[in-house]
């Protein structure tokens, strides 16, 4: 088993993919928050010097660095040869990119705006929101005729990923109930072994 | 050889990390274009059918779909061993993840809504730019020390996904030449065997 090294923070879902593919797959690790409130060139210098973009997740495997979210579940999954999606691996890699581009940048935004930037112009928010609103919908329009989990009815990555902000969906103002499949996989996804809220996986 | 068919649009970016792919890289394909100005109910059949998402690109190699530029791109690249970014496929994924959540969102975002939807609240339009500019920042400094391209001395299809949108920069209001080394890179990449504008290349 190698020696897997995570660093992240409490509020990052980015952090939480990472965090809950370790957590239900049993994988044995260690965990650092970095404090984001800390100007970028305070941080730790190990954290700078291995993160080219200066963000969490931070993952060390072996003393070798991974960053980008996505990209270290692709890494974990292949390596430790679980939760990699097959045989729907194309696809599983389809939704990473989807999520990348789409819901893991409005929800996330959206929210860090409503709880953190009370003085965020209005139209930003409704053009956020508007855009968050188009994702849930595709989201929820998977989950009404696929059920089970994103893929197939095994969890893969792209459950971890898909995941990382919507547990925390109330802190944009808007409610999953509104989006009844995606709540239903949430509900399936957490009764799995291992899973928590970020809110207590994170801390 | 596959047999190998993209569909795209000409004032996508996203097509044209495709498009530029199997340009540099010479090799066979058909190009089809589809009309987004189609409401997506009546864009053809295949299309709606083989498009998870309802978005170009989709490319079709022997029948199997593929959606989702990036995905598309390192399917592509693995299938014909050409620029996968060797030995640094690890960067060349975090670089692809980097692309999906930042530029490649920040920047054809801030292009429609300047080209396109000129009645696009300016705290919209602020809100964008500034994403745009650090993502720019983040590059220049990146190509600063690198040089080269994105990667090491070789081209890959990190330099096909992060200039997908960057030839038409100016439709943003911004000058490349602000971040010397972007542009430096661009000319670099734009004096390849194969390369073409965008506007050539997607029409």
């Amino acid at each position: 088993m190698p020696d897997i090294k995570l660093f992240g923070h409490p509020l990052s879902g980015h952090s939480y993919k990472v965090k809950l593919f370790l957590a239900l797959t049993h994988t044995p690790h260690t965990y650092e928050i970095i404090d984001l409130m800390t100007p970028r060139p305070q941080r730790p210098a190990y954290f700078r010097d291995n993160t080219r973009y200066d963000e969490v997740p931070l993952l060390i495997i072996d003393d070798k660095p991974f960053v980008q979210s996505n990209a270290i579940l692709l890494h974990l999954s292949k390596i430790l040869n679980i939760f990699g999606g097959a045989p729907n691996q194309t696809q599983c890699l389809e939704w990473l990119m989807w999520e990348q581009s789409r819901l893991g940048s409005s929800l996330p935004n959206l929210r860090f705006s409503r709880k953190f930037k009370p003085d965020t112009d209005p139209a930003v928010l409704a053009w956020l929101e508007e855009r968050l609103r188009a994702d849930l919908n595709m989201l929820n329009t998977h989950f009404e005729t696929s059920g089970g989990f994103v893929l197939n009815d095994a969890p893969s990555i792209a459950d971890c990923s898909l995941a990382g902000y919507l547990y925390w969906l109330s802190d944009t103002g808007l409610d999953i109930n509104s989006w009844p499949y995606v709540a239903a996989w949430l509900t399936r996804l957490s009764e799995l072994d291992g899973w928590q809220h970020p809110d207590d996986l994170l801390t």
